[in-house]
């Protein structure tokens, strides 16, 4: 189980990241493994709807059991599966990079993470570290 | 009219069928003829949002009164018309095989399967065999 | 954590204390600690929205972490309060006996059942009986 | 305008606050002027909805531009108006103390603070005291 503690060191993690490798102003969310934010953080310069796209990554990653590499997979053989997902998924589901399921050393799913704000690829490769920094597995769907 | 007893009895038949031919876990639920949940059933192992999509493949099939196999050929052919549907059906509409109608034996509807956990091949055969076994018509859209 | 198995055995359970009492057809559901379906059961002959009403209780219940009875205590007290829960949890919240928190006997929280289709009191009495007959703990709120 | 700095230092300083004076868990979020999220944590101890609530408290108030406490009144004397926001505001309302407006010192308007999972009144108490650590004003409508 993911404590607000751990979540709050990803989520700040992410931002750090992104700050470190000079990307676009970062949101980033945690989730339990029942789907529900545990620390979601904006950036005050990144646009006002980033909760939402960092939101629906990481529900769709969580509610399919997959990394957001895998959705954005399907996304482009079968285009209208994952369009249906976003209708019918509480949170919606963006098929991206940047929504990481995170996995314990033994593969038990903890959680997710949803990063949005700069490229896809760069929004992962942020939540990819700060998850491992938390010394947790990240699965990118890779 | 289906019972719950029937319909019970396809559901857990579908998660076993699953578990015998080493299938990931599914999630399974019965609709009756006006499209409303008799039993729904989700593996422990199943993400979370499973039902939403069993749902939106069964709900999918009665909706439009075929097969799910022939709503993954509509999706195909004619991508904005199964997205609206998706919209527009309460439940939504994914558009795969694993939604199945079921019949009796004279062809009359009596209601609806959807199966998500594995591909929807898989998903579909397991759908099959369980309104099968319960003395039914499977009609998958093939 | 609450397997299908149980989940099964519990909903089941419910169904079939309501038949030895003589109450009305019940639909129940049964969720995990994170508010997602595990099971659910309609007796053919419970009105078609059922499971939107146990599903409502349930949720309600595991979403404000409280049982059906504290729930629709305070819906007497602070009726504008409900219902903005009603409003905002995304499965709704019927403030009512017949939703309970299923606990273990130490009082963590494993998930909730929701009962509807007869009067609240004697949903409550079904889920309550269900549950222990489980082995588990019903915090139905009192 | 409010930084993701100083949303951070009140949406930590709320749960401190709440731990120190050994409240239930909570959840809080801090919105800025626009009412988009900047920061919302929620103790993984806090109920599975907490984030909706916490929410439709601060959303409720910068969307009238009035306290939680002031929200509450009207609530009492004009329930179906407050009852019509919970269902047009776009995350709700939840009328209740608990929802603060953060000012400057000049009074101008900078964002809000959303805190739930104890009695409101100590919800509000721990939003006031994290407000006012980061030297702004707490506007709770009394």
């Amino acid at each position: 189980m993911i404590t607000l503690e751990i979540a709050t060191r990803i989520a700040n993690g992410v931002l750090a990241e992104g700050a470190r490798r000079g990307f676009a102003p970062l949101c980033a969310v945690v989730l339990d493994a029942g789907g529900h934010i545990l620390c979601l953080v904006r950036d005050e310069r990144a646009s006002i709807h980033r909760p939402q796209i960092a939101m629906a990554k990481a529900s769709g990653c969580i509610g399919l059991g997959v990394g957001g590499r895998t959705l954005a997979g399907m996304a482009k053989e079968r285009p209208t599966f994952i369009g249906a997902l976003s209708d019918i998924f509480p949170n919606g589901c963006v098929a991206a990079p940047g929504g990481v399921l995170i996995r314990d050393a033994g593969g038990k799913l903890l959680g997710a993470v949803g990063v949005t704000g700069d490229q896809s690829d760069n929004d992962e490769a942020c939540a990819k570290a700060a998850i491992e920094r938390a010394g947790l597995i990240a699965d990118t769907g890779d």
